[in-house]
């Protein structure tokens, strides 16, 4: 069984405490590595703060070129590294091929950012106070980072933090989910080949109580979780005064109207709600269909919900696996009955067999139920239909989350409106809510977060203004 | 009679060879003025040199109040200036009226975009050959500016080249057209009262082999002329190492769908086609609109042009009044009879009275007719059907020109389509292509110009970029 | 007496709960006010929730117009303004003056920048996965804000919550110091008389505990916080949700170079040092000076500190006064006698007279004295010298806080490390760290605070970015 | 004998005129290739209009990834293409090798800022005009682009055409110097390997009357020439309506100053002085020393040139060789005899043999001399002695030329009066004018050329805005 030691300041360690890797599909402990104690945790701080000066001072052109030779390894093991995600996380291969390449990007992304941080010039002399002089504002990195990442993308949504923090020139130390910490130890084992300096990066799975050091310690100067909204939004009470950027959770939701190609929405839509079995935070967990075009809507799509290919994530052709864990799937199977009882039909799916629960589609619910009102994180959608527009916007705002929101639509007054009206980071318009590319910004709105992600955004997040003024 | 002296490097001057401004509704001689000379263009110039460092030296809160004063000092003297602006031009007060605003407005935002020229910080490191270095990019004066400004806007054109001129420390020298000097000798007397240096501004009407000289000679870093393509794009070839923005003519054209607001349209036609009788380089001239709304639209709209009220331009309701001058009206006339010749018919106007020529919609018009092809300035307006979105494309992009079109749709694809097509220099959905704010960028492809106005662009067009590359 | 009632949701209205004013200079009641309880703030608030959604959708030149003439009647009200302020705040009126004519500028420039809130394009397609797509961002307005000002700017730090606030399309509740609420109650006069929405401002004296509803109330969407460190960093822990700026404050290093220009270094540091007591977040508290220079520099400096003009704030030519009130002068006057028990020695001042406390100069300090390493927010200025220039940075930094600094030098290799290596917000070469204009970026690192205001940066700060992703 | 046919519309092909290229150094032709003539290049303008509008609809990435690839051929080749250049060209293997790196960054970077194309939004609505709508400006690729390039850089001078009009999605035609066609024709290979369609690239050799076409043919959108300013300026009045970026010579000056690191000023004027023989557009030709320093300078510098190595170019050791032919060795040769018979005098070199040119030192030179006035374009450099900074500034500034300065100094005060007052593109603050990094933006200013190069700013000269005025 593979054994992997985890990074602490540049070093590959064990420690006493050893944590199984277990493959969500099979049940089977296929690896194992190290939860991080105190006293690693300290050591990876020591070697992180040691080495913020190293980081500020490091020209352009080598911050470029290690983030590139990153980007360019995890490129050329992608096969290899798709597997061990895939068995981590259970997540489809086809999937799991998506999110190293995503990886990829993001790194070749932070390289290309690196170089074009921001300066600021600033004439002063609007008024005579200021006559003769001049400013101008540049960036420099605030520091020590603390990045908190999640099981669903366990590589990609943890580059999203080290990438940034990189470019920016601060170390980090990121803790991965303790399900899914293999595809992030490999990335360490890359990034311990480049010219950062020991200590720019430590990988640590941890229990909760260390990992709680990494929102209180003030020696971080920013904290970027990614997970749920409960525990995101206590983190930013206790986080002292430290920045934070909170990636919360979400119930998605989509309108198709009658303009719209319908082929196409439900296309999107299977992807949307389904892929990785809705354990994505953008995941199509809401559907609202123009009455008009309902029926065709709600037939096609559930017809091909129904053929979704069910199976072993590493074969692929297979759509949809296992959840992550017997918890979860549990917990989706109590809010489908729970629905049921209050009234929901059952369009297609519903059952449970295991960790795996069949892909869902619901209809006659309201927003009571926990598969409307919470972040369902499961194979579970919602197809409701609507009469005016402006209901289905506000249908869609009836949720304490706004993560990101679609629109299929050819209608120009409709988007405006939607772009307006939505409470939500982002409107996709003919496309789903699931839509992400890396190199946007990323983030919700209400409880769903705080501060966007994508390579610019986090980077000009985890920097700090400093002017000049001085004649000229 | 009124006599205005026309403003040479500060000073107010008569010179030998007088000039009688015309009214073209009564066709008295109401005001004279003077011409300028080589004499008079020299000391200009002079002027003009000799200020290029205090300009450039100028503080920029000094140059915002002496900007903001002359927008204030222009809004308080409105209706005066409407007045005479209407009597030297033939426009009907209300729009002479929205042309002084426009005036106040572009002064206004000259004003705050001079506290707004950008730097911009590069970081020199990308290779290790720029390491330790930073660069800092700044904007200069380019030095004295020629414009020369057309009949149709006589005091808000000519003001687009003096006011970014001097926002971007520049002086400049201006040759209004011959017709219509009164309203621009007006501004002149407020801006002698600011703190801008004597020779920042010039107002010579002068001949064309005066006029000339503000081409070729080389003392000038920038020319920035307004007028017919013919004109244009020959002072291109001859003027030297300076650089040239052309503002041009065309014929603009308006596509209408069975998805848009039929009144809508109309309504925006009307004033798009026959505001100050089409002399407009941004007027309707061509409408095609989709077969299935033909019938409603043409109904309407040519009702609507029947019943604009003609007459004095000095009375607030009149719509349309005379042309420019006897030539104008003339050349239209010739080319709607070439029209109907040719085989198009009238569906309302078509008569000339005078320098007064009817407000005109023609229909069974072909792309070899004058009326189409060329710029038309004057009160006439075709009307087409097309069958599709790309048909009516080709229409509108089927000419020389390219300055602004119109295109009425509630479609996503259309408006798409239409943006990425139309080779123009602007698309105004849902609006006439008439439709223009002084702050948007404003200019023609193809044979319609060179370079954009509007503040911040020509601010850019007129300064000249400095970097200072610097250890850090 | 006069009588100041407070500004509840677009209404004036006295209160159950009187609050005097009282002049420090004169000791007198010069008018009174009252302190708004629970159910006037519930009142604001609600009056600030329903005007939300008038204020997102305001058109950008309504919004300029209203907070331009909000700037012009601060500028017609300029001298009565002064008085006012300078009566219950015990500023200069020479400072007082100064004030309101940032005031007015501030306005200015909120009303410009409303114009420029930015939006971004963003190309998709920068892989497969974006192919035919495009990405605007654009920024809307939080809603609702709260702003908490301090007594030393009671105008112009109130108003750089007020103006970002009401540019960015948020109302605002702002809570002002309670010993000087008489200036912001006039300046909510003037907004009254403007065409923003009742309830788009409210101006509450309140007591802590109504005030902490300010801090903990979700229904707003941001706190901004002027005032001490301990009082800012403890509501950031208790904001819940919102976003949090605090302005804390500052014990200011000032560095004087053998390169710099001494004549001009002793004028701007008594300024810096001296202007209102010190009462000022960026006042210069610490001065060192190279030992080659040190002698001059410390004669010419104490020379002119006990050459300042004590008196009468309303007098013109008073340089110092009262500070705000017994306890602080109390405060200050033993953090000056621990100093001297410890070993400091006075080069001038140190005396007190009830409130007042004189322009002093202490030498012969070290970092662990309160004068030196605490913000002492009263007219003492330590003065040090120093051997090498980074040692002279590493005294500059040898403290918790970090807002601004100056280096006085004519060195290119100085001003470059200066500006890597102070740990603040700002460096000003050859001038003050009291330096600031308005639409700078302000603000502090370290204790310091969080965030940045100046119109541009706070406005941002005040907005929620929204992608819009579309096909092209 | 190496044979390289053209590059034709994405064919290789031969012509009917042969051209010999011949080894500077070794006076023998060692490979020959072909002169296009009107026929070849009639179908390199046919093939390039042909997918015009393919190349405006690539997608990014695809733009990306074949810019990207050819950054990485040419870095695999980088030895094997450094040969040909010094071949080809007579310049040392070191420059040569240095020359590939370049042109490797600049693709590299062509390919970045493809991704990059800036959108800009604008609100409209700053007057009641524009309620209700907003604006949205893109850019678009102009459309054919022709290039001319010359023979001191043979391959990344062209890469500063070729990539840029790539990245922008313009096809281009490119007319490499006749002296040196092959470097950039193995290039031509390499982009035959890309996705680039057909057309997208033609390289051809060819005589000036067919050169001349690529001024004079309205079919051009843009022409990019680098080369003397006598043909340059030549070109900007025959290029009809076309758009024209010229990138001509100059006689860059440096000053050092005495609070300069004299050693550095020393090596750093020894490399842009001489570096391929001075025939570099930004060679340091004119020297200016504070006289306190100027022995001290005169000494090591005139010691350091006689210490430069001749040589073969394909030896690495060379520091200097042959120059590109016999007629320019003859001219600097005259140059230099007739600087002597006025006056001046020789601290080092001065002598001619064949086509190589000692590296010269000239002092008691004056402005009426050709060596200072004119482009020497060869190994000469005049070393002159100034009093005050003010003086040295003027001196630079005597010149018809401004390209780029370099200044020796650490003093705030003389940088800020060099940046304000210099007439050049850059000013290089302790370097000299020689440093170039290709993503800055580089060009002259006086009669040294109009526009500016350097990726991002060359892809915006390569494109045109097009605004989308549209409801909200």
């Amino acid at each position: 069984m593979k054994e992997y030691k985890i990074f602490v300041g540049g070093e590959f360690v064990s420690t006493k405490t050893s944590l199984d890797v277990i493959n969500p599909f099979t049940g089977d402990c296929f690896a194992k590595t190290f939860l991080a104690g105190q006293k690693e945790l300290e050591k990876a701080i020591l070697a992180g703060k040691s080495v913020e000066e190293e980081m500020k001072s490091m020209p352009v052109y080598k911050k470029f070129e290690s983030l590139l030779s990153i980007s360019n390894e995890l490129k050329k093991k992608r096969i290899y590294l798709a597997e061990i995600l895939s068995m981590e996380s259970g997540k489809p291969i086809r999937y799991a091929l998506g999110e190293i390449d995503r990886a990829v990007q993001t790194f070749l992304v932070a390289a290309e950012e690196s170089k074009r941080i921001p300066g600021e010039y600033l004439s002063i002399d609007w008024t005579a106070a200021g006559e003769g002089k001049e400013g101008w504002l540049k960036y420099f990195p605030l520091g020590l980072v603390a990045g908190i990442a999640p099981f669903n993308f366990p590589l990609n949504l943890a580059v999203h933090k080290i990438a940034p923090a990189l470019a920016a020139g601060n170390p980090i130390i990121l803790k991965p989910s303790r399900s899914t910490p293999l595809s992030v130890l490999e990335l360490a084992k890359i990034i311990s080949g480049t010219s950062f300096p020991k200590g720019a990066v430590s990988i640590l799975p941890m229990d909760r109580s260390a990992g709680n050091q990494l929102v209180t310690d003030d020696r971080f100067k920013l904290l970027s979780f990614t997970g749920s909204p409960a525990v995101g939004w206590k983190m930013k009470s206790d986080a002292g005064r430290k920045k934070v950027i909170l990636e919360l959770g979400g119930n998605a939701g989509v309108i198709v109207t009658e303009s719209s190609d319908i082929d196409l929405a439900v296309k999107k839509c299977l992807v949307g709600g389904y892929a990785y079995s809705g354990q994505v935070c953008i995941h199509v967990q809401r559907i609202y269909v123009q009455d008009s075009v309902f029926k065709e809507f709600s037939g096609k799509f559930t017809k091909e919900v129904r053929s979704l290919k069910v199976g072993d994530p590493l074969y692929k052709e297979t759509d949809v696996s296992v959840m992550i864990d017997q918890d979860n799937a549990d917990r989706v199977e109590e809010w489908v009955k729970e629905a049921l009882k209050d009234g929901a039909t059952i369009l297609a799916g519903g059952n449970k067999k295991d960790n795996y629960f069949e892909p869902t589609v619901l209809t006659a619910t309201h927003n009571d139920m926990k598969v409307c009102s919470l972040e369902v994180f499961g194979p579970v959608v919602t197809l409701e239909k609507y009469k005016s527009f402006s209901q289905a916007l506000e249908y869609v705002n009836d949720s304490r989350y706004g993560l990101q929101a679609g629109v299929f639509t050819n209608s120009i007054k409709e988007m405006n409106q939607a772009f307006y009206e939505l409470e939500v980071g982002s409107v996709i318009i003919n496309d789903v809510p699931t839509f992400r590319v890396d190199h946007m910004p990323y983030g919700g709105v209400k409880d769903s977060g705080l501060g966007r992600e994508g390579l610019k955004y986090t980077i000009m997040e985890m920097m700090e203004p400093k002017l000049l003024v001085k004649n000229t």
